[in-house]
């Protein structure tokens, strides 16, 4: 266990509002990313519609840096995509391959100093790095960097990522051993960098002359590759291939580095695979329904943990409904599966955008809600199985059930998609810590109770592994549902007090 | 037919760009408003959760306006409602009363000029307007107060309104007889107002002392009416109304002026009513499905659209899906109906903000599709019927039916909940000009063959009003299926040249 | 008297701070003002030009409204000219004459929506109006307004008067008579304004065919006429003239109107002249040394003061310095006259912007000086003539001859070219109430020891007037030093209480 | 020489603007830098009004940062001093020691990422520097870093200077030895710095526990150092520490490193100081006249220099004139030492800011000038001497002695107050290329003939020295007028491009 926890920090301006989590309860993702080599297409251009098809991984801050092959060129700031981006900034976004990057801040305060790509400039020309995930043994690696007297500007992995990489791989040598890079000096290092760094990532690395795309040894991001006539893309979601018309090849290996330039796409062992242990939540709900991943079909997934939900904790009930909009093909399957009709029942915004306002007291009483109204007509009378994708604190799911109720539900059943969330992840999903998880604190009664429901069942483990894949021929990370975690996590991390590892605290050694 | 046309004029700082359609083919509607009387809580506040519930309605700019009985407070923006207020620009909007206005511009260029609640002083303390519709004799009213010699300062109906009603009611005279407005001077002005105005309005108003609830003689554009406990609110639909827990009282009749002062609620007849022409595309488009409109529930309405659409155009098919979001509760309808079953076939992304990056021609070959994905799985080998809501340019329809089939349907038969579209409309819906209507050009079968689908079938307007309002109690403006205008529309109009009512031809008389 | 001041009220989004005075005791003016008719030219650039060289005049905001013979574009925002303008946003004043003005706030608070120049929309086309000085009877003049049914929507006069012009000069003719306008009906109602309306006011007006130069009966407010190659110009100052190289003819008359169209210039009488009064500040302060006024330089009158000042009140002294930059002419003209040396003592930062960061009391305690430095090496052991223009409150007279001292100067004679002030102005000028006015409350032997000098004169009435006007013929308004002011002036302005008249206070009646 | 330059480069966004000249002819300096270290002040206060009186030496960026003894606080922004902070921004600042900086762009684009002072963590917790100066040797430096694995995300010398300070002394070592350090790791970083580091620098230094202020070896760069009650300052010049009331203790001598802490201020040996070459054109006209430089106030030295060009180039005259600002203290010595009156004669806009808007060529033709005006009464038919400081690129003198002329001067004698400039600067100074320099292409004769003058004579240099300083005791670099440089200077910075060594050219090698 290490104690260098407080060299996380960083220097800010002023501390911006932390983004609210309002009526979500949801995990939240750490990045979308984007990467693509084609001559002759206007490749800024291209990763702005990557990246507005990433939007759901990432809301804080977007991010495209291009390269000519000579100099680079990087344009970032908070805010959406179809916000930022306008044609005078894509302009200068001058050449013939870019990455790209969408973020939700997790580690790092939110602050346009951290959003990403990161830019540096090296011994051998630009480079920049496109990273979603976390590290775990970044702080280590920061003591590293510091004591090789390399400066740091930000508390991101993806600073810590391109100095790694800025140094000839040699200097982490003892770390390592040259794995066949065919002389690409930057294989040599990334394949460095995979030696000394744990935890989960993915990432999209630009240098002068190709696009790297690579992926951690678990696998535990989703990294896709397509091909387009003239050049090849990588993105985080196939949805994004989808949009720019990419033809869909293979998701890059655990453990694989894959290199797009004039050549084509080549891979290479970044390091040794370990067993595939993908977040199983890109199933449940960070990925978009329209999105391939690991050969299965998100919507085709999710419909199926409906059907298996229905087997595993059928219910008499007049109507099915889902929570929009991620929980809409579960409770499609569990109707198909139990025969009981499907329709809807919740409206949803469907212009939420971060709002600091919330209800004064006086109005909370008055019961104003901003995220959904019912279909009292849809549910008058009726008796209704509600299905969710997943519960973590628990803080909507007794308002939501209250609602339908209110709008004259006879009976609320409520069926989650998901085990029971136990435990909090620290390979970058920005959950909860232990108290605040409602699985943590009360067993499935007590949560029944609590949310005032007249029935819940969560999906079993087994039982949401069959749904996901069939064969069960693929595995997952579900350290959350079982405490498991694939990665050995220092102690500290334990403690329940991320929150105060703010940079205040941190400059100070 | 009047020349007066040319008196729309306004004179601005630099044309800002016209927002684009993109990848939508729905008319705009042309606002949303609310207003409430509450002493005792944060009506500014209130406002806000009321505007966020009405976004759909408009989305270009927002305000709120209110009164503490003495002075007047307004704070108003570009952007989305959840963009533009904080707690910083909430504070100063002190009172207890309110209005609040979401804009999507029609007539009148893109600035926050023409922003609303359009405020001025007058000899009776404050006056504030918020107004969702169009004034057709606009131009002529414009004459009479230049005539007047009262100068205007913008290019909206909401400023002429304001200024109409800062004269005494006596001005107007020639043109009215007082009703019987108990002694409240702004009773007497607002119904001289509505005896010289013509269109389609509906007014939410703030003074000094009240606030006033205006609909036009036809009802053209809803407003309806609620109970806090501590007071009274309006707002253009009820799903307002649900998100700030206000109880539905009734809709504003037509020709009704409803005002909230400290004496509860008091109607005054405004002007004798005209038969009820409530726009049909409230209905079938504008209207949040969780709303009620006229005693009909939105979402109940489109899922009977469906069902009719079944009944008059069945068809052999495998899978129904809709255009999401507005026509999934009729492809529900059509589902039930049919015995097809219904699943998701199109993903749309949640983001869509407005942007004005677009393809360019190599990525447009290469395919890039901004705003759907579909899915696969679900379509493969399926006879598929898409169901839409409307058809206004076809520019869309085209892309939707040739991305289902890239997908794998086998067949693509289109239904559309409404009839041919075939006139523009003059009441303030931005839909389009004759010559861009794809159903004043072409047949049912060109249009079929335009867009490349199977089959095509619209909604008959018998099958579509039947849906609406079963025993056919209400009626309603369909003038751009018909042609029948229920306001006499002046001829210049119809030219087709709204585009170039530009305020640069305008000034010059 | 009256009791309608509670009319001057307005409704704005949230109060803006109120620029501080800072280290600067000096009377505020009101406005600079200019307008082009010049076929041909770049009259947006031009205009930019000369408010660039008016910028002393008004810092706060800044506007151009240009007409192209049909329609009017205008461009304003806070901020200096340098900073507000730019080739694009000038770029869409098209036309071939323009406006422009810089605003200074004096009543009315500091928001753009009280920006100048203020245009709308007439029976006649556009109307423009930048406006120089205050109207003494604005109040009533609101009264009127509203009670004619118009409705205002700022608190500004410019408002004010756009709306007197719109209206047909027969509404106000209970109050006037034609005048000989030729048939031009603008002349008509310039003159109906001049009639009704009491104060201080010079004019730029744009309409669809004409600019017009308007000056109050008084002549209170400067108003130059010039020739160029192209056209003609009318600026609040002929440094204007010369910064774009227009020819001074002439300046506007006191109540006379002079219209540029494109029959060149043309005279007009707006009403019978008055006893001239121009404001004598213009000389002492707020004009430019290189403008021309009244025939006179104001560099030259302002070093003919100082050797005024040297005779009415010689002193044995080593070296004369001025307080820059205003005081330097008079300091060289006390040097010339005295012949004792002149040199510069003070190095005043020449960057300075409005800021309100102020030191706390530890940093005021440590004797932190904003403004001025001193030069010791020209100050120490000397006996120091200490030369400014003006004292109005006296708060930075005092810390001036502390700092000279502290440079090691033997004695510090301070000399003011400007009598004592002891009334307030109610003509448009910033000035101060009675009880901050430092004449006010001392007599010149108290005030001598309230700054703490070694002598102190003030430049006598008499002294002034004939320095600046060499053979008296002409005359100024010098209410501030004798309270004889040259329009009456409604009782409750003197009431001290002007800081009150908010708009809250205001829309209630 | 060196083909290393490529590596300057860097990568932005968008090219922002070049900041125009304007009808400016001065060479532009780099920076204004200060430091504090005074527990129990508001430093970041004192911070601000320090950079408001070194406002002069820098307008492009501003930035303070701060440290507490834990965590360090920055905050930057581009603009000027009185526009980028306010209570909002500086209250977030906390802790007992600041550093501030004020940025003229010389080499680096303009653009927000190179504001300084430039902040880093290490393994010895938060950096900063803020840098006046320029690094000849940067890019044989940067390779250096590169080479080391070290990654750099700006083209500033400023992060090439953190990053040289953030690795242990060793690192270096090769190229110092120890130099009595006392144990304080950052004195020998700084040596290790100075050892390897070439050119002009003056820097102010923040970490956890002190603030030191260095100056290279031959104090090219001013650095003063003040005693405040609380603590010490160190600022740029002496006007900064007058405005904060800072009593003047001694300059930092060349080669000096100066500690404030806890322990008051220690003074260090960095390297061995050279010969003394501080730029002589802080006398010219960097510094403000208030400065105490090397122990001559500013002013006098100015004073001086006048009175030795009279000596020099008498001239029978009428008046002395000077082009406001910088030449007023030499034409006041000029008319003191010829008995020939001081007057002004031209007004100088006192508002200037940075303005891209120029007058088109029909303006041009008209004679639009933006900055200066002549006072013709002053002028008209006298004999005038002109004095200016210097000329560069002797674009604004012949316009000068033209406009001079048109005001009515019957002859105009040019006096300028230092050598001809006829070699560039490579230390910082952004002044010109060879072939940009008019007294690289023209003898003093056709100088004459270009700006028209009747006569025109340079300040020797010798005279300019002995002005300067009267016993000749200090040296100066003087190299733009003699071409012998006190630094080495690689020889492809001779080549007159470098305004080509942009970023684009860079990245690639």
């Amino acid at each position: 266990m290490t104690k260098k926890h407080n060299t996380l920090g960083g220097n800010v301006i002023a501390p911006e509002s932390k983004a609210e989590h309002l009526d979500d309860d949801h995990p939240r993702e750490a990045c979308g990313i984007f990467g693509v080599y084609a001559p002759g297409l206007d490749v800024a251009r291209l990763a702005f519609f990557a990246l507005y098809a990433l939007q759901h991984r990432g809301q804080e801050s977007t991010g495209i840096a291009t390269c000519d092959g000579q100099a680079a060129y990087v344009h970032k700031s908070m805010g959406l995509v179809s916000q930022v981006y306008n044609e005078n900034n894509l302009a200068p976004l001058k050449g013939h391959m870019a990455i790209g990057h969408n973020r939700y801040s997790t580690t790092g305060s939110s602050h346009i100093r951290n959003a990403q790509p990161y830019l540096i400039e090296t011994m051998h020309g630009p480079l920049g790095v496109a990273h979603n995930g976390n590290l775990t043994n970044a702080s280590d690696l920061r003591s590293q960097l510091l004591e090789r007297g390399v400066g740091l500007s930000t508390t991101t992995d993806s600073e810590l990522i391109t100095q790694i990489l800025a140094a000839p791989a040699t200097v982490w040598s003892p770390y390592c051993k040259p794995n066949g890079s065919g002389g690409d000096c930057w294989i040599d290092r990334i394949q460095a960098f995979m030696a000394v760094s744990e935890g989960a990532y993915s990432l999209a690395i630009i240098t002068r002359d190709a696009i790297y795309a690579v992926r951690d040894p678990r696998g535990m991001r989703p990294l896709s590759i397509g091909r387009l006539e003239q050049g090849y893309v990588i993105a985080s979601e196939t949805c994004a291939l989808n949009t720019i018309n990419a033809h869909f090849i293979r998701d890059v290996a655990p453990g694989e580095i894959v290199r797009l330039n004039e050549a084509g796409i080549t891979s290479f062992e970044g390091c040794p695979p370990e067993k595939h242990t993908l977040c199983v939540f890109e199933y449940i709900y960070f990925s978009r329904p329209d999105s391939l991943l690991d050969g299965q079909v998100i919507h085709q997934a999710r419909q199926r943990m409906g059907r298996q939900l229905a087997c595993e904790a059928p219910v008499d009930a007049d109507l099915v409904i889902g929570v929009p909009d991620s929980a809409i093909p579960a409770a499609i399957g569990f109707s198909l599966e139990s025969g009981i009709p499907y329709n809807e029942g919740l409206v949803k915004n469907r212009y939420i955008g971060r709002t600091f306002i919330q209800p004064d007291d006086r109005l909370r009483q008055q019961g104003v809600s901003l995220k959904f109204n019912t279909l009292a007509e849809n549910l008058q009378g009726k008796r209704v199985v509600l299905v969710d994708d997943s519960i973590v604190r628990g803080n909507t799911s007794g308002p939501l059930v209250q609602l339908v109720r209110g709008a004259g539900a006879a009976e609320v059943h409520v069926r989650v998609c998901s085990p029971p969330i136990r435990h909090p992840c620290f390979m970058g999903i920005d959950m909860a810590t232990y108290t605040e998880l409602i699985a943590h604190r009360f067993d499935v009664e007590g949560i029944k109770k609590q949310i005032g429901a007249d029935s819940l069942h969560y999906l079993s483990l087994d039982g949401m592994l069959d749904a996901i894949c069939q064969h069960r021929s693929a595995t997952y990370c579900t350290a959350c549902f079982t405490g498991v975690y694939p990665i050995s996590i220092p102690d500290w991390l334990f403690e329940d007090n991320r929150d105060k590892l703010y940079f205040e605290e941190v400059w100070g050694i």
